[in-house]
């Protein structure tokens, strides 16, 4: 190997569909790892809805974005080919964030080394930032408590049906909104959901009443749209809104009017926005959380691997379709 | 004395002003204190914004509706006339929910001794209802910090002009919402704020700028209105929103919808809804807080005092139009 291949950010991204303009395809020289340096042959990229942000130059985002003509950013898992760092042995496997590319030149910093014997596949679907996100949203951020009944948005998706099935170990009453009911049946019979609404079909206040008949204490937030508000006006004394994502509106760049701040004085609610980078720092704790509840055996996943570094263009498609069937992966 | 006056709740609110016919004035005879039981003899009573939703029947709100045909509910001041009660002595100082009455016969639960020298008009306007909501609101729901900024609404109101002056004590930046230019002059010329906008001027985006360079840490919520969107759009990451009121709303019982929630997750934003009646029970940390600023001079205030029990039912009024100058008082 003397080339590969990476991809591009080459325009800025504001509304409408992922297009292959956006990006450029180039091959490059393999760099040498000098001293402190090491190469990590990437094998699996996640793609992830926080990507819109990190693809769109006006959003004021918790990450600047991605500098144009630079590779794409995102996260994955690979094998150290070539170490001159100390803390890295040819052989080991790592997750970061690696880009869109076949091979990742770096000095070690963010980077994690993988303590498992799990698939790839699944350690992108759940033992990194699904899970991570799933962990820190619910438990430090939600303080989800036995008992409580938890609505997700996005509950057959990467985070949400992590954030599902933890709650449900733990003893909440868990109900989830999906858009299909292939998605709906997944989640109660397979993940043991004890309720979903397809917000596609009617009466959507009244199924959320026959779910939730005591009321909502934790809402846990990764898609908007009008089945929000709903949710709201639904929400407990005291309870928690857990922002983790709005991906009903990224494809557009739009995002909907939230419910007046009326009821979260009467109810005294706390709405509170999280994003994982702020958390990484804290990631092997997060990990010693979520790791008993994967031996058990108590996370089911399901994965949507696609093939080849090109695919993850119109793959990013996919989110806003909602045509992804699990975590989407992309295979190097 | 053998009656004594009262006056009830005979009709909810919904909307629109309020009027006479909402109350009836009745002749009571006065009671007797039994053994347990003590009488106290009011002698001011604050009005309040909360008492909007006191007398609306179908707010889901953290306090009960007022039952139709029983004594309206008021925060107020007194002295004890009578009392049976062991922990209580005659001439006394008293705090507490006494109602829309001349005397208020108590078990004394809820009531609260005045340690305090100050006049009447000053604990009701300060070391009571307002100063408790500003001191929780500021500091245990706003985590105020010194070197922060900090924008208040309703900023020359009795709660906002505490919470800002609390705030400039300790080193906060301050910028008060008014609606009158008189009141803009009052809270950076006697209160000694950094700045002001009348939320009835022109460029009111531009005058945010200018006034929180910096952008905003801290947004005291207590009005609502067209301008909560300008000031989300400008607060700074982890910013906290504390929801304390939204009386722009009240006399229409209509309450705007919020901003979308995407800045909440970009900004990673707290928005936290808190009713003061939730802390009662850590009132004496809260004025153990409050009293030393109070002592030092460093909260100055106005009171807007109208005299005679009906008086009270016009009063209600001046919080939908601004017209009150200062902590609504009533002078019995």
């Amino acid at each position: 190997m003397t080339t590969y291949t990476a991809i591009n950010l080459i325009k800025y991204h504001e509304r409408g569909p992922i297009s292959p303009d956006y990006f450029q395809t180039v091959k490059l020289d393999k760099p040498n790892a000098n001293a402190g340096e090491l190469i990590v042959k990437q094998t699996y990229m996640s793609l992830d809805p926080a990507m819109f942000g990190w693809m769109n130059a006006d959003t004021d985002s918790y990450m600047p974005p991605v500098e144009l003509g630079t590779v794409m950013r995102s996260f994955g898992i690979g094998e150290v080919v070539e170490s001159n760092h100390s803390g890295f042995n040819v052989g080991d496997r790592i997750t970061g964030m690696m880009g869109w590319q076949e091979y990742f030149l770096s000095n070690g910093e963010g980077l994690e080394k993988v303590d498992s014997s799990l698939p790839d596949v699944d350690i992108l679907s759940v033992l990194s930032l699904p899970g991570l996100t799933a962990t820190q949203g619910l438990f430090n951020v939600g303080k989800a408590k036995s008992g409580e009944t938890l609505v997700v948005t996005g509950a057959a998706g990467s985070v949400g049906s992590i954030v599902g099935q933890l709650a449900k170990a733990d003893g909440l009453r868990v109900i989830g909104i999906v858009g299909s009911e292939e998605k709906a049946n997944w989640i109660v019979k397979e993940l043991g959901f004890d309720g979903a609404i397809n917000y596609k079909s009617d009466e959507l206040d009244a199924q959320l009443a026959a779910l939730a008949p005591n009321g909502i204490d934790l809402f846990f937030e990764n898609t908007g749209g009008p089945i929000q508000h709903l949710i709201y006006n639904r929400m407990n004394e005291h309870g928690r809104i857990v922002l983790c994502g709005l991906i009903a509106g990224y494809e557009k760049g739009e995002y909907s009017a939230a419910p007046s701040w009326m009821n979260a004085i009467r109810k005294r609610l706390t709405i509170q926005g999280f994003v994982m980078t702020d958390h990484f720092h804290n990631s092997q704790a997060l990990l010693e959380k979520l790791a008993p509840y994967v031996l058990e055996g108590k996370i089911k996943h399901r994965s949507h691997v696609l093939t080849g570094l090109e695919s993850a263009i119109s793959g990013l498609n996919l989110f806003s379709t909602g045509g992804n069937k699990g975590k989407l992966i992309v295979k190097l």
